[in-house]
């Protein structure tokens, strides 16, 4: 036991520490922050916590993160949104950063993963059999597959590209290329290749 | 509202971006990681908060946090340090740093704050007076000023020197092995073992 702190501040430490990209310097820095600020603070992001975990569920339709009492999720339910369209994505995430570019009208398929065999995560590990399910109830005109540009990302789109087989749906996938703001001389060997192969009319 | 994620994601989001450092795209990071992990990771963070804030106060005596059913502290309550010798620092963390480089026995003293005329911090606001009635109560040997290398740090030093006056108490500084300018909770621990090893006469 640390004489200097008591077990109460190191066992926030310690919760601080676990966090993703948070280090014992950071968690640190962290609890000492909330000790000196309102107490609502720490309250706040307390309740907020529980709350999140106690009062959310995944949609029973496009597995995004909602409301406990909001099934389907908003996106699901909203009759403005084109329901033909699926965007498929990998994480939750994923969905807001799509929703950030304001072009997308349609609905989504958060899949929770990607396909990797080195880690063992296969198609009955992701929510690749509820897309299908989806798909074959009809209605669906166009797939965004939207994965991550990675190995993972691309073996799992190849592979609901082949389970969907010859449907007439609409398959795509999002651009590669260039990213915007970047600079040339830094673009890896793939990108720069891709963004070649893909090059379009000016 | 956004419909990408629900209340309970966004007001997480919100809470973990009010913390010192932590941006919008880290604290949905953290949320979406803790979305992922098992529940009793959320909820251990979510305790943690609440006993940190619950179950601390401050020492009576040297102003550390202390377990709220521990006064005085560990350190001002152990036999096996010397009470005749006081380290003064500005904040907790400070004192885990100095105990890191385990070479001070002595006791602390946390100021909470450093003298501040551009931000109106005076010597009332800080816990300047307890330290001086320790002293005057008798028995101290030794005051190892260990303010921060900063304006504010050296004039509560050379306050805290003004007002114990010619007393025959031995008061030292931190030697200025510390870039000068930086924070002590950041200095490594060679440098802030040089500087207790070097510390000077005021």
């Amino acid at each position: 036991m640390n004489p200097a702190a008591p077990r109460q501040v190191t066992r926030l430490i310690e919760a601080f520490s676990r966090l993703p990209g948070v280090g014992p310097k950071t968690a640190s820095r962290l609890t000492y922050y909330l000790l000196r600020a309102p107490e609502v603070e720490s309250v706040e992001l307390a309740e907020a916590l529980i709350e999140m975990r106690q009062g959310t569920r995944l949609c029973s339709r496009c597995f995004n993160i909602t409301s406990i009492d909001m099934d389907p999720c908003l996106i699901c339910s909203d009759d403005g949104r084109e329901s033909g369209s699926i965007c498929v994505v990998e994480e939750p995430l994923d969905v807001l950063a799509i929703e950030r570019t304001g072009l997308f009208k349609g609905t989504y398929h958060v899949l929770h993963g990607a396909l990797s065999p080195v880690e063992g995560i296969g198609p009955e590990d992701i929510r690749v059999e509820p897309l299908l399910a989806r798909i074959r109830s009809g209605g669906v005109e166009e797939l965004i597959i939207a994965t991550n540009p990675t190995l993972e990302g691309e073996s799992t789109a190849m592979y609901i590209k082949q389970e969907i087989g010859e449907s007439g749906l609409r398959v795509t996938r999002l651009a590669r290329g260039l990213p915007s703001g970047g600079d040339l001389e830094y673009a890896d060997l793939n990108t720069l290749s891709q963004a070649l192969q893909g090059r379009s009319e000016l």
